[in-house]
């Protein structure tokens, strides 16, 4: 199948259609029309259309969407139907958070190191996977086959380990840390700004409020 | 000053502006144009404009912005002139990773109470805040004028438990359990899916290497 160009946009729709045909064909259901997809998910049932175009449509006119096929060929668009492994830098709450998630594991996401720049945390565990300091990390990319690494460590360290991590030849970068990296073309980052997401969450009560009361011209 | 109705994809981009300022400010800059915070930033300086000029433009053409002015003005706009309380229900990694967020303070969101299922850690302290059990869950949003719950609990938790919230009249749920939940107009909701970020972050991987190896018509 021959791909076209697609937004950012919409790859950032296709995990949320890729988590509900799961539970579809999770529950045995084998065909979707866009209608009822469309209910499920509260998205229209032309966005839903015009989504899956840019994949080729995935649906015949009037007889639904096969959930099965759907489900994984939206994983293969997502890259989900081979194994990435990923380490984690930072060995505080969120980082262990995400070693323990093994949701990650489902879906092909290989947890196998973890570093940590204070020497008292060095040989502690999360699950099966022992910190080591941070002095190990280009070594053990090269020899494990990383793909993936996860930054969950604070700004100030997070611009140099980022700088360490391109020299590896580092595939990804999925940052939690409250800075923007610069990195080479290439290597792909996805930045999780926790702060940011609750600053937006701040704005939408305070915009509630104002319709609430009638103030404004919101 | 007059609002009009401005679009997420602009409020999505306030924190992130609001991150910058916030720097610029701590390094004593007064004054920036457009172009130089368009290259500090990565977006273009008409992007820029034009997203100021949902709020009234905050420039004088010719003369730049004021950093400080900017800020504030951001920061208002943002609900981050006045305290918002929180609790976190689940204290798991994930709840102690933010709970011990300080950063969040800092923003005037207070962490003010903690909430889990399992009766082995009503008692144990993040912070200065003790985990309780869900059934006081109600009586304390009541008691301690709590406008925001986060959820730190598996999916299958997670929609009852927002239900309940829905019940005490909580303003906003940040939702970090992979469900989309239902809540009436007016309660605000923001997700936080990682796993879905972590797929877009597999997409990205997989069509960078497609654009290397010519595969594709990408």
């Amino acid at each position: 199948m021959e791909e076209k160009e697609i937004s950012q946009a919409v790859i950032g729709r296709l995990p949320r259609y890729f988590r509900y045909l799961g539970e579809l064909k999770d529950q045995g259901v084998e065909r979707i029309s866009s209608r009822d997809l469309s209910g499920l998910m509260k998205v229209t049932a032309s966005q839903i259309r015009q989504d899956f175009n840019n994949f080729g449509g995935f649906g015949q006119q009037g007889y639904g969407y096969n959930v099965e096929y759907l489900y994984n060929e939206i994983g293969k668009i997502l890259g989900l139907d081979r194994q990435h492994n990923f380490i984690i830098i930072g060995a505080g709450n969120l980082g262990r958070a995400l070693g323990n998630y093994l949701n990650f594991e489902r879906r092909g996401f290989i947890f196998r190191g973890m570093f940590d720049c204070n020497p008292d945390l060095a040989g502690t565990k999360v699950r099966d996977v022992s910190v080591m300091p941070m002095e190990e990390m280009e070594r053990f990319i090269a020899e494990n086959d990383i793909d993936i690494a996860v930054l969950t460590i604070p700004k100030t360290g997070a611009v140099s380990v980022a700088e360490r991590l391109v020299q590896t030849g580092i595939r990804a970068i999925w940052n939690f840390a409250h800075v923007d990296l610069n990195v080479p073309e290439g290597i792909q980052v996805e930045n999780v700004h926790l702060s940011d997401s609750l600053m937006k969450l701040s704005y939408n009560i305070r915009r509630g409020e104002k319709l609430e009361t009638g103030e404004g011209s919101l």
